[in-house]
């Protein structure tokens, strides 16, 4: 039986495309290879996924839907995975996406090296998802024992001072090289747990359960892990790459509408800058996802982690492709750090220093203006915002930008939009006024 | 004109031999690759190698002695530098050792990335070789601008505290991916700059420039980098290998003695665990490197990196091999952290620790009684300690042992000697009564 409010009638393909732009470093000639080992009778269970529901778009009514891509629907509660593997040789890993995730105990336990977990979460994941995290862990698994450190919540305690307490417990836990440390919460924890399992002993195992849209479509996958400075973000880390992601979609059901939306942001970057097939999907979309549509989600997800994995295996130090992920960060980090960690979502700084990316690219001439029409649009749509707080100076701009990590020999690089959707580059060659322009026209002062 | 009190009479290989005890990891089988580009000219300046140096030892009566391996005097200031090279295929450095290499600008700033540089050392050495690495790396060479920090001295303050100096210093110098950071002094600073170049922007380039006997034979050598923790030693750090190793064996004419015989805790090592001729030679050369005879300390030097580079080609990550590195150490960090940071330097407390390690060794039946003899008195002879500090307890040890890197689920592995000098097992199957043995022996209580 079709329910055509949820039916999603485009036809998508599997593997995005990759559109680059000539102007990119062309040392990646690596050929791709994301291999999608789909389910074949993957399930997103309705009546679990999502807490809130619009009137009118409720799956209650629709559980025999006409299956949207390569998911159908039946009783259990649990899905068989969708499965993207990240190829990075002998460090690959798989992204596992699907709902129930966490009831399936040995998708978990068969990445768990060691006899001992450290569960890094925080004060507001740990209570909702913690102890099915130990469950999923330890059943059948008598002789695993797992530790946890429960840290404040929020981008303003990704420093040292919080780092030092995962090493703290692990040293008073006496975890040793082959132990494994799990990552449990949005982007904030993954990073600092990332972190802490590449720095503790030189380098353990880790594992990362994202549970916001943000860490499931972007920061859980890629390894790169770190800690903000009081005067930039993300300055101090390393590249390290998890044992495998493990996206339960349930875990959404718990997350607020504005953390939501944040997590959109990037899902938003992944069309602009590589795959105009799924910004033209989003656009379609998008009321499906801001009410939560749990087979839209799942396919947004997926969508994005192809995207974040194919460039990932491309480029996984950020020589240059990997860059282009960055749209609307080196903005966004700005309004981060200089409107304060926390007072905004990342998700919704970057989605400002998306359309000063974009604004950028328009003045430059290199896209037309409808693209710069369609980027305000659908971050509308998202409820993101399209400009930066208006304490936001220029001067704030600059500073932070100085100390941007795609700064190099003091040029500072940028992604941009360039061509057809769906095409940008990563470059320091563009006009300065461009930049003077589009600053003087976004801040006040 | 041949000096007798100098001349080395015995015939070395260049390559040491490698006897490794079949109880190793047997993954090991790459085959060894430690090429050595030797120099044809290389000079030891014997009027500038040291400023102490005992009456009847004076090198400036002998000038013109027969050359000790590939060395040939001359009347240079500088010399054509050794080159050991660590054989990590596209992570491949050399190491260049030699008199007066701080005087050859082109060798250090062939290894520079980008236009800025960072130098970090410490109050000690900074008086003494700060202005000469400047103008190494600037002169004829106007476009890099070096910053310096320079860190207080000591063991006790290679904590993650002083770390932060490095990044404030880094972020407020506004220093990009593209830039180089260079460890001036001793281990503490290699260890230290090393896990910042690591971390900062999520890695960039570094050089090291041992100062001292210990970084020049060891620390510097092999990307092992990092900070302690209250409760132990290295807990917190990276794996990750600089551009090049500088060994100006000038710099050895300010090393205190204590520092000098700390190092030689180090060398004496490479003879015990791998490569007996290294340990006989020095049985007959002790009394030279303690008077600081500049072309046995260069064969030292130099033989040292030999072993360590090959170790290093074969395990990088520790996986096996490269812990019998650590002999010695397992009890000597627990003396370090257990006595107080800074109180015995580290080659002090691993001479200790390779008494004990030795001792224990002996119980289990693996080496005879002439090893034990050997060990002890080479130490001595080497001015270094031969028991722990009187306040050390048993619960010391094992309190920080318990939380040692070479742990793995639960169980302590050490390097003991096994058979013939110069073979040694890395190994948590020993009798546990022979580690009580040896902790009772060597403890009050």
């Amino acid at each position: 039986m079709a329910c055509a409010t949820n039916a999603i009638s485009l036809s998508l393909s599997s593997n995005p495309n990759s559109k680059l732009s000539s102007d990119f470093i062309p040392k990646l000639n690596k050929p791709v290879n994301v291999s999608l080992r789909a389910s074949t009778s993957a399930e997103l269970n309705p009546g679990r996924l999502f807490l809130s529901r619009p009137i009118g778009l409720s799956r209650r009514n629709c559980a025999n839907a006409t299956p949207v891509m390569d998911q159908s629907v039946g009783e259990r509660s649990s899905s068989v995975p969708t499965i993207v593997e990240v190829d990075l040789g002998n460090r690959s890993y798989p992204i596992y996406i699907g709902s129930g995730l966490l009831d399936q105990h040995e998708l978990l336990q068969k990445h768990v090296h060691g006899k001992k977990v450290l569960v890094v979460t925080n004060t507001t994941i740990a209570p909702l998802y913690l102890d099915k995290v130990v469950d999923a862990l330890t059943k059948g698994n008598p002789n695993v024992s797992v530790e946890n450190v429960i840290l404040p919540d929020g981008e303003k305690y990704k420093n040292m001072e919080t780092l030092m307490k995962v090493f703290d417990k692990a040293i008073e836990s006496r975890l040793d090289r082959r132990c494994t440390f799990v990552a449990l919460g949005g982007g904030v924890i993954g990073d600092m747990c990332g972190f802490a399992a590449a720095a503790f002993l030189r380098g353990v195992n880790f594992i990362q359960i994202p549970t916001t849209v943000m860490a499931q479509v972007d920061s859980s996958v890629g390894g790169k892990t770190g800690i903000n400075h009081p005067l930039g973000k993300n300055l101090i880390g390393a590249f390290y790459q998890p044992q495998c992601v493990l996206i339960d979609t349930d875990t959404l059901n718990t997350l607020p509408n504005r953390e939501l939306a944040s997590g959109l942001a990037e899902v938003i970057k992944y069309g602009l800058i590589r795959d105009a097939e799924f910004f033209e999907w989003q656009e379609k979309n998008m009321e499906k996802l801001m009410a939560r549509d749990p087979d839209a989600f799942a396919y947004a997800i997926k969508r994005s982690c192809e995207n974040k994995a194919e460039v990932v295996s491309l480029d996984e130090k950020e020589s240059g492709l990997r860059a282009t992920l960055n749209l609307g960060h080196t903005f966004g980090h700005a309004i981060e750090t200089g409107f304060g960690y926390g007072e905004w979502l990342h998700g919704e700084a970057v989605a400002a220093g998306t359309v000063m990316a974009v604004d950028m690219s328009y003045r430059l001439g290199w896209i037309d203006s409808s693209i710069v029409k369609r980027v305000t649009d659908i971050l509308q749509r998202a409820k993101l915002p399209t400009a930066p707080p208006k304490t936001m100076t220029v001067e704030m701009f600059k500073s932070v930008m100085a100390v941007d990590k795609k700064v190099a020999d003091g040029l500072l690089r940028l992604i941009l939009l360039k061509g057809p959707l769906g095409n940008c580059v990563f470059t320091g060659e563009y006009d300065r006024k461009a930049l003077d322009d589009t600053l003087s026209a976004f801040c006040k002062s």
